[in-house]
């Protein structure tokens, strides 16, 4: 089990993807450590604050000659595992220049910008993911656009829609979430590089150029203030994780029930192995929105976290910030494996567009009873109109049969005006028109 | 105590401000209930979709004259007001015309809109309240630009940097939340009108006008889909509003310990009454920044609420919508309130800048230990300059003294060294230079 | 909307009780802080530190004569209602006597001990509503004790059960609830009385019979020490009813599921005007079910707040203390709410046991498919046996019929063991005997 | 960093303990789920129902073979580790009784009663480790009974308590929350042993004596119904936890505060480069409370996600389960971890009784103003001394001085009344009366 099914052996492929668990793995986060101190020590090199033997140093050394046990020990001492980290590596650089190692800046700038890469990454790879889900399902929703399925409300029958509507549905979430990924970068992906109480005073009048160099040797921008209390864009990634989250669980929270076999309108892709039950052949278990809504309701408590870790305390907290380990990195966990599951579903999901026709008569065109009573109230008057249908409605209920049939032999006279009313195509066709137009505008988007 | 703190009589004007409540209260939700219906008739009928008259009738009618007790009754069985308000409006309305009433829209389209309503001209409340604090605290921070106070970390004294340069990191995290606001009301200030099950199969080849018509006349933007199981911009707004809520417990973490009597750097603002205590006549309490905390930390469960509700069924929720409502008008009368609190500490927060320059003096010089050893260094030797200050150190926890009195003892010859490195200067001039830049950026924003 | 929709006259019908309302307003908060300051003083009179003239007076006072307005505007500036309680108070008793009013108290003992006692009438109400909501839902087991009904896990058809088995299910958990509420009562119902600081000092050596005779008056018991800034007790409480709509929420889950019309196996409550649609006269909402899994989803949150709250500073809490009012209210309020809507559904929920049945049936005998083969391999050896079922299966699934007929077509010559693998019998009566035991112990622990 | 800190190699060892990391291993797991087979086996055997054989076969086999990656691959698939377990078990047994294995039970059954077999091991260490904590608090409480500290509300100084009497309050709420072990344990060492729906139909008349026989060889309670999807046990288990960390955050609160050097009254314990900083020798970070307090903000969220996964559907859940395997297992790592901070801060904190005592005296006097308020008042009538009062302390705040001086010099006649009201000793004797009695009864308790 381990703490965390993100990083259990057993549970981890279920749970996350090979490529999250790399982009976070210890020894990749040294490396981005290594990498920060690097662009640092190349930066103060260039403005003479340190020598650039420093740097080419820093940059020779390989990040897997790092002992981490060694560090974890030390860790457990100081909280914070950038102190044993740097004297790990001053212990590598060549006695004269290792003073000059990690100067004038302070453990957490290091850790911050180095998580910062990884969230760089991170963001990356879900954004690889977000593009390809989006891709699949606008296939599937134009594959479906005029596929009739009723619309569903309170859990109830209401009136029909079409398949493919209801996927333009996830896809516009989807691609409307996708849109704030650039913005999200820009707030997010900042340097930290401030100094232990945010005002780099040891590097002197050379600090706006040591930032600005280091800043753009990693890709990052500067932020406009230190951020080491103010945690906003943490914050901000944290909330739009989950909600991408929320945007996968409303998808599965649709497959799981129209996969129930009373619906049976769509199943999860036939996998070998994939949902069986060895006891019982027939069963294809929807594990893939199963695992999704897992995964949204454990991201929910995670954002809680990083909220309450803004309360944080001058100028570096007093535990808010290991708080945040607690549930930044899960969050990008959960979103890759959510992710994941989500690309397979889209990519494989079976629909039997004759069972969600068979569903829109299930209840003998009640659904049409507003409709119908609307046609008749222009032919008889609304108040006899409204009272026939009532009736006729209260009938079907009772005894069965069809409400057109029954309303047809009612009022003969009306045979056309009643077959009119209970037409699928106006709902059919306004589903489509909608679903059509959202991909559209979608696939404009992903172009 | 009422259920919630923020619609007790009682606790209400502690927790939230009048203005919230009234542009939360029962009788503004009717009336912009009625707004959203007549905004639709009014698209309707120019449409030919409903007779002017309808449209006009609509407009007539008084919101008052709509009785809640009656409308509770009805909502309690059908757990929307919608319908009993439709009803309500129906009787009021010409005979001839009320058929048309509500014509080929749902409840949700009407609620969903009118909350929008309700958000935009919270936000706008909020936005007004962003604004004057922020142009008080940039005051606050000018003005003590330069004045020194300790800097600290994980709760401890670190090196020096000045009350505005702290004051100037909470301008910056509450300008980028404040810039944030456009892109927020684009995204939150939008049009539910889809009908039954999203697809206004009634209107026909009308809908997309009539949604146009009614979106400009209601001043709201047009979504690319329904959004009745689509909730992100829901989560973004409740997001924006725990973040805010956040930025401003920041502030209150620092002031209430600034303001405990071992450090008393600050004291709320000293308002006849506000935070004393019968008992104990020179006590003040530091109740704004209490308010906020208490605030921040119940903001957090109802995001929790907001993010959980997304995994919604189908067309319509079955209960995840009715959670949003005991969430988000809770997180913007939390806002509001905080906002009044910050406010009112950002306008009279009582600094004692002498009781500041103190505290930086109680460890004794210690906090100037490694820029000492940094300097003496340079002249004798790493090795022996790191072992004498660690030495000194030592004493001076033992035994008191200052740092630099032990050391200027201890190595007259180096007297100047050691002067040059417990001086405040750089620090203050660090601290300083970064507080100008981010209220000059700040200041263009507000500007 | 208020807001809290508990507190709104449009939505407070719908989501809790007129008599839950009634327990926490404010005129009652009132009655219950004089209430306290009473006891306090007749225990303080009988151990010679007030005249018992002081007593006398209190217990004179009509709280209806405190001016919520006045009172409201200086808990604004002090954070705390009981300070201008104190004062308004003070002013009704006779001048000579009015000194020793609130003497060696503190303002978080009279409002804690005010919120317990407010707390105590809560938990009764939920006790009693929990106990009716149990005799009803013992009925409705009991009535379908042998009623079939299809097991369904990760929302598939596993194996038959009954439904009066499902609903014990929920009867246990309930009852096992219900078994909590004395120890709870016993942890919760706690005086607080320690003065400012927890010690009593003001009382000498009187304060530990003062206290014991407050809490005796009052109906509560002593705490081992000041609860002032250890709320456990607290967040037992809210977790307490958290469960307790997690109870109810996994109920509602699964009559949602059960009233879809697809399977149809329940409906809610059929109330005239209940869970209608103006449009769609055959529709049912299962608005019971949806208001409970509202009120569940905005429980998690609120007990968030008071789990948070836990990490109070010192003697009295800044801020903690007052977040806890953001949140306890609420969970009363949502619970008081959510069992009425459960004893409604218990007591009037209507169940189609014909479709029950023939939902069983829905997969064609493929439930039965492992019973079969274990059947079967007795007679012809595993291998043979489970291949000939699979085949079988995929049969069914390609070109539909009977598993059951696919297969006595194929093994004539096991007519009979084939005939008795598909008996419901033995589920059944698994499930019925389960349901009963479960029912005798339930109904032991009522009585 | 892997996604959770516990997890890390690096950072494990500052979050949780090598214990519960051992406790809660995969390894540790897959034997754990062998072990309640084989007792299924055995007590299947003992009725007949599978061979004595396979009960044995299944005891034989080393959980060490079992291949993770293979089991690994096919949970992805799958989402129950069980599945392929099950599959890899029986491929180890002999052909003729491996079909009996496994036999009437499912997944979730072996699953959920290995977790349980897990919480009682990862209880059990921290029930040794919650009474070895009150044990050294016990110490700390009775050292400083009568060690004079001043009381602090909102932050701000009230009246002297003593340092034991704070430690008494840490120790009652430890105690309080350990002498619900039992209780806890009761509710929650229960098995799961149900059969795919819960009914156990399989086992038919065995059923009852298989889960008898079942838990006694397992040393866990039968529950009264199947609890596949009635999961208030687990949250109630998680509520303890996460209460548990709130009890320890609500110390570590106080610890961080007392440790800040304008307050000095602690420190943590001096461990040679614990809580060091390499540039700041004089530094000593409070980072066990730091860590105690990061945990107690992510258990907030993790019980969160308990809470949610309550609403279970019918007989298996459908994401719910998973979500609890996200949250329970980081609970008791995090409870480890910071009670293994907790045993240390208790073990060895440093207190400086000296600072404590002149903290006492920061305010000058004014501490006491309401007792010399109330001794003159008796003297020369309360008007007249309360005016004096506020006049001398409005004297101090503004010019400095002790309000003793100050009064003495206004009042000479009354030399003796005000002297007596400036004593500490009262409140000291109150504080280390309560710290005593506190003392004897979780002693009581402890032994």
């Amino acid at each position: 089990m381990a703490f965390s099914p993100l990083d259990s052996d057993l549970l981890g492929p279920l749970f996350t993807t090979k490529e999250m668990r790399d982009a976070l793995s210890e020894r990749r986060f040294l490396a981005l450590m290594l990498r920060v101190e690097a662009a640092l020590a190349r930066a103060q090199a260039a403005e003479g604050l340190v020598s650039q033997e420093l740097a080419n140093s820093i940059a020779g050394i390989d990040p897997g000659s790092l002992d981490i046990k060694v560090l974890a020990e030390q860790t457990r001492l100081g909280a914070v595992p950038v102190i044993p980290f740097v004297k790990s590596v001053q212990a590598m650089l060549p006695p004269d220049v290792a003073g000059g190692f990690h100067f004038g800046t302070t453990s957490q700038d290091i850790m911050d910008t180095a998580i910062i890469l990884q969230m760089a990454n991170a963001v990356d790879l879900i954004e690889t993911d977000l593009r390809a889900l989006l891709s699949s399902l606008c296939e599937l929703a134009e594959e479906h656009c005029e596929t009739p399925c009723i619309g569903r409300t309170a859990g109830q029958h209401a009136s029909p829609v079409t398949f493919g509507f209801k996927v333009a549905g996830w896809c516009v979430a989807i691609a409307e979430h996708l849109a704030q990924v650039e913005q999200l970068k820009r707030r997010v992906l900042v340097l930290s590089l401030a100094g232990p109480v945010g005002t780099l005073t040891q590097m002197g009048d050379r600090a706006g150029a040591v930032v600005t160099r280091t800043a753009a040797d990693l890709g990052l921008a500067v932020p406009a203030m230190p951020w080491h209390t103010h945690r906003s864009r943490i914050v901000e990634l944290g909330s739009w994780l989950a909600i991408l989250l929320g945007i996968l669980a409303k998808m599965a929270t649709d497959v799981v029930h129209l996969a129930t076999p009373e619906v049976g309108e769509v199943s999860e892709p036939a996998v070998a192995g994939r949902g069986g039950s060895s006891a019982m052949p027939h069963k294809r278990n929807p594990v893939g929105s199963m695992i999704i809504l897992a995964q949204h309701s454990a991201s929910v408590g995670h954002l809680s976290t990083l909220v309450s870790a803004m309360a944080s305390l001058h100028e570096r907290p007093v535990g808010a910030w290991h708080s945040e380990w607690l549930a930044l990195p899960s969050l990008v966990g959960l979103a890759a494996g959510a992710l994941r599951e989500a690309r397979l579903l889209a990519g494989g999901l079976e629909v039997d567009a004759a069972r969600m026709y068979r569903n829109i008569e299930l209840t003998n065109g009640m659904i049409f009873s507003d409709a119908v009573a609307g046609g008749l109230a222009q032919a008889m008057g609304r108040a006899e109109a409204y009272t026939a249908v009532e009736e006729e409605v209260a009938n079907v209920v009772r005894s069965g049969g069809h409400l057109r049939e029954r309303l047809t032999k009612r009022f003969p006279a009306h045979h056309s005006t009643i077959l009119q009313a209970f037409e699928l195509a106006p709902a059919i066709n306004a589903a489509a028109s909608r679903c059509r137009a959202a991909l559209i505008s979608v696939r404009k988007q992903l172009a």
